[in-house]
């Protein structure tokens, strides 16, 4: 028996950061974090495997902060929970007991109802390092790749296989749009046009009825009544909870089969509390529950979790997620913050919206001068903003987080008309017509 | 007499963006705007004709925005203001009448008090379009130029001439570090380091006594004894405000002999209001007169005197500025918006620093990473934001942005600690030590 102070189950990005956190916030506890792995993969990085990293190797988290910040590390599979006696089980016999249990046992890559979907040629992107390892080594054995799913992680996936040469990448996205449930439709447009401009073949309104495995490769049969054939497939359909250690402990799961937490992450079952993609997530707006599992998010209920094990300190409340959200495709940044316009629209939410397009750099003629694109969803009653999109390159890889921190800081309309910004010709749009000021503007203009 | 409704004088970036929200707040109103030379050169873009600019002529503020807004232009220099005859005056014999006038005469750069810096070989940046033009031949045929002043308009300048093959360049700057009114001085040195890889030689604590010419070259005496030779030397040692038309009308100037003006922008005189480099200028903390003359500075108080002609909008009223700013040496970005460390403690204000170093993609092994360094300033007291530095590859362009709103907000230490932030391999630092958050709550940690 092993006793911690802290346990945390799962050594994904929630898991770690919340024992980092446990840690800032208890300096003199014992705290244990349980993987099933002996490396961690890092989630995000999975993508880019394949061409930009030279080895699945790179993409290992470091287990320096957790040394930095003594944590142990157990390697096990947790099998049971036993909050009465305040105990995990693992599945090699041994146990941990604990005075706080952190569970941030993530989610896994979604099956779906695909007659085939189980052949030798069919992969799904799991955060297993083993499996990575032979899923890229296949990947560049391979010669034309399908990828079953739009959504982000199957966009850039596609895009960053687009970069290796002499590989043919098909999308084949049951909806209209490649990212359409991330971005409004003119958006998620553009990031279709950036994967076609790098020689993405995209399928859209079609779904994958059938793969068989014929003479040594795939073929996908069609909605659409056409038959497509691959080396390799992936399939990239969402994500599915890891729940089942909580609910056979009976803590209680919600709408998404997530599990149930209050706004300081703690579960139904006292001294029990839930991080990242396991744990239900709220809408920042709505309120209502929403499958996000990002990264970022998971972050920052573990700092939440990490804060408030022992002690509630009231102001590290989780105000429910604005499932913040950026990706590069092609050298062009996809952002999106808060609410989209259709969302917003499908809500009943009475908005305005403002959009502005100009450059990133003054005067345009320098070298790398590349086009911003902003468009911000404003309440029409009171002007705060509650959406935000952005397009750009690289140089607006921070503004989605401008415009999160202003949706956190309930800014309105009225304060973007005076924001104070800081403008150079190198790395900003002009003074002149910095887009966060003008396409705040033009959605004045709408409400007056 | 030409009868304008809204007379704006000077085309510079604050005259043009008053104009423009004068139209925008204004719709049936004629508008005039009055500058003295024909084309208006981007003043922020001015460092970037020498080499990343094929041409001086690459740096011109098109009159698009002007004829877009239907706002006239006068080619004009303004000689007299009576404010009793609501009437401009210029040089030609031209006479505008006005119902409002916002003055945007801007600055110009300073003079020295050393022995022969009138010489032909010694230039200043002014905003000139021929007189540029003139100095950027001057400069491509130079082999060695030496700027006096290692303030930002110096540093950017010297780091473009870097670029220019078989051209040597030198800083003097009488203070102990280059930036070092910008920046804190940690902070400055690495903009330093980043100057001398380019190639730049700096000479620091050092005051030029005497420019003369001799054999067709620019000796310069040093305090330090030693005297250097260039082909060319520029002086870039600060500004002088434009503020003689305003005086002269009996129109209030103050501290730095900047125009007076409220927190709509109004100067002393009835109708009468002043924006950008010519007004004076508050601390958004302080309260106190700051001689900040920055472009992005200029359009917030442009905005605000653009909303306010008519009717004051009680929103848009001027908080002080935050002298929000950013660089880019040598591909690295450093941004500062708010008090740095040096200057609040120089204010006697009590504050808690918090640092964060961390990489700008993860995992780090991905090709192009880089380093990226926040250092957040707080009250110790309220745990409010009051400044920030960050110092990174392009990638961070908005993050000064961010802060700088953070700022405007009032955010504070405990609000960091459950931020929300959106993170992606290629484009951000990881979630679990994205910096403004460790940087943050390392400040916490000294808070407790």
């Amino acid at each position: 028996m092993i006793n911690a102070d802290i346990l945390v189950i799962g050594g994904g990005p929630a898991g770690v950061v919340a024992a980092v956190n446990a840690r800032k916030n208890n300096p003199s506890k014992k705290i244990v974090l349980a993987r099933e792995s002996k490396v961690a993969v890092i989630p995000c990085g999975i993508p880019y495997i394949f061409k930009r990293l030279s080895s699945a190797g790179k993409n290992i988290m470091p287990d320096s902060s957790l040394k930095l910040n003594k944590i142990s590390l157990v390697v096990g599979r947790a099998v049971k929970i036993s909050p009465s006696k305040k105990t995990v089980f693992f599945s090699d016999g041994r146990k941990v007991s604990y005075e706080k249990l952190i569970l941030a046992t993530g989610s896994e890559p979604a099956l779906v109802p695909i007659k085939g979907a189980e052949g030798r040629g069919v992969w799904r992107i799991r955060k297993d390092f083993a499996y990575l390892k032979k899923l890229r080594r296949a990947v560049l054995n391979s010669k034309k790749v399908v990828i079953i799913g739009g959504g982000f992680i199957g966009v850039e996936l596609a895009e960053e296989l687009s970069n290796i040469k002499g590989l043919k990448v098909s999308i084949v996205e049951r909806l209209g749009h490649c990212l359409i449930t991330t971005f409004d439709k003119d958006i998620a447009l553009l990031a279709e046009k950036r994967l076609k401009q790098a020689g993405v073949r995209i399928y859209t309104n079609t779904v994958v009825e059938e793969i068989s495995r014929k003479n040594g490769a795939e073929h996908l049969k069609l909605s659409t009544g056409k038959s497509i054939r691959a080396d390799l497939v992936i399939l990239s359909v969402g994500a599915r909870i890891n729940a089942g250690l909580a609910k056979d402990a009976g803590i209680r799961v919600g709408d998404y089969n997530g599990i149930w937490v209050d706004e300081y992450m703690r579960t139904s079952v006292p001294d029990i509390f839930a991080v990242g993609d396991c744990a239900e997530t709220r809408d920042f707006f709505t309120g209502k529950h929403v499958p996000v599992m990002l990264a970022s998010t998971a972050a920052a209920e573990a700092r939440i979790a990490g804060a408030n094990l022992y002690q509630l300190r009231i102001l590290r409340e989780n105000k429910g997620t604005l499932g913040s959200f950026s990706t590069c495709i092609n050298g062009t940044v996809f952002g999106v913050t808060g609410l989209t316009e259709s969302r917003a629209r499908r809500e009943g939410i009475d908005i305005v919206v403002g959009s502005s397009k100009c450059l990133n750099h003054h005067p345009g003629s320098l070298p790398g001068t590349g086009v911003i694109l902003v468009k911000l969803v404003f309440s029409r009653q009171s002007g705060t903003l509650m959406g935000a999109q952005v397009v750009g390159p690289i140089s607006v890889s921070e503004m989605i987080n401008t415009l999160a921190l202003a949706i956190q800081q309930e800014m309105t309309v009225y304060d973007f008309d005076t924001l104070q910004i800081s403008t150079h010709p190198l790395l900003t749009a002009a003074p002149t017509v910095y887009p966060l000021i003008t396409a705040a503007q033009e959605a004045l203009s709408r409400i007056r």
